[in-house]
């Protein structure tokens, strides 16, 4: 044992969170010993709060302090349209958009490859059930537009297969406000692949 | 609030710790959400227990459950050789070395650049009062052969000018059992201009 045991207990905790290896954990942990000792209580509280106050709709999979969530509980929302998002995070983005006003159907972190985890079985499925009651017209994929985001959305199809629902997807092409001098070629190749006429 | 308060709070609580951005943060976070409770409750638990029953030792400034620590009181050791190193980590590294048979001073995180905190005068001005005590003979350099380590050890050169105290440093050149076709050139190029006559 190189450190004190209550400094190697928890250097061992925090290389639990994932990409924070031991040198992270060990630099993260004797941060926490030059800390002051409310500000490491808090963080403390913190943790257990987050676990045990919050968790996920049984609906769309979202965090929310309350199951259903308040978006799925919002009867002035459209529940013919379901927006699949990668996370909460994408949640939020697509939301202060202000475009969508229908749901959401979360695949959450253990469902991108992005994220080191394996796809989430759970989210696919409950994703089929809600489409397979009828309500659903029109999924929408929101995940982003690179290799792990185009992987989930493939899965979601295949998921999908055979159900009387339409998929739609985000446009994508050149970035609204970008200067072409600025974005990366393979943005301009991806735009100029996917042209359309200008009366469309 | 984009996510639920609890959710928030930790994750400007984990916002806190030195290189976690706030993308860092919120994966952490939501990580936390899917561990199991007990898993939570132990890394809460750590964060405290690390906190409370660890302190620095008065002497050298290591991490101890109780100062001064077992080296410093350690009547065997030879009180009159001390090690300068940056951190906890390079103490054991020392010891299991096996070489050094004297006592430490730690010049901790808060000390050296890499860190991202200003240098530590606490830790200087705790070498210096030892050193003038009189009881140390020679300081042994063991800051790291880098920028941020040249920069530390300039320090406490400065910090113990005019005392009657020998300082050296650890070696410099080639690493023992290295293969010369592996080795970064820097390295090489260091051994040439610190090369020694063969009897030396």
């Amino acid at each position: 044992m190189a450190f004190p045991e209550p400094l190697e207990r928890l250097i061992r905790a925090l290389e639990k969170f994932p990409g924070v290896g031991s040198r992270s954990a060990e630099r993260m942990a004797l941060h926490v010993l030059r800390s002051p000792r409310e500000e490491v209580a808090e963080l403390a509280m913190a943790l257990r709060d987050a676990r045990v106050e919050t968790t996920r709709c049984e609906i769309c999979g979202n965090i929310t302090l309350r199951s259903p969530c308040a978006i799925c509980t919002d009867a002035e929302r459209d529940a013919s349209v379901v927006c699949v998002v990668e996370g909460p995070r994408e949640v939020e983005k697509m939301e202060s958009a202000g475009m969508h006003h229908g749901l959401y159907h979360v695949l959450l972190e253990g469902f991108a490859p992005r994220e080191g985890a394996t796809p989430d079985p759970g989210a696919l499925a409950a994703l089929q059930r809600r489409v397979a009651s009828g309500q659903v017209k029109e999924v929408v994929l929101a995940t982003a537009p690179d290799r792990e985001g185009e992987g989930a959305a493939l899965q979601v199809v295949e998921a999908l297969a055979g159900q009387p629902v339409i998929i739609t997807r985000l446009a994508r092409g050149l970035p609204v406000g970008a200067r072409l001098e600025y974005l990366h070629g393979e943005i301009l190749a991806d735009a100029y692949q996917g042209r359309r006429p200008l009366d469309a």
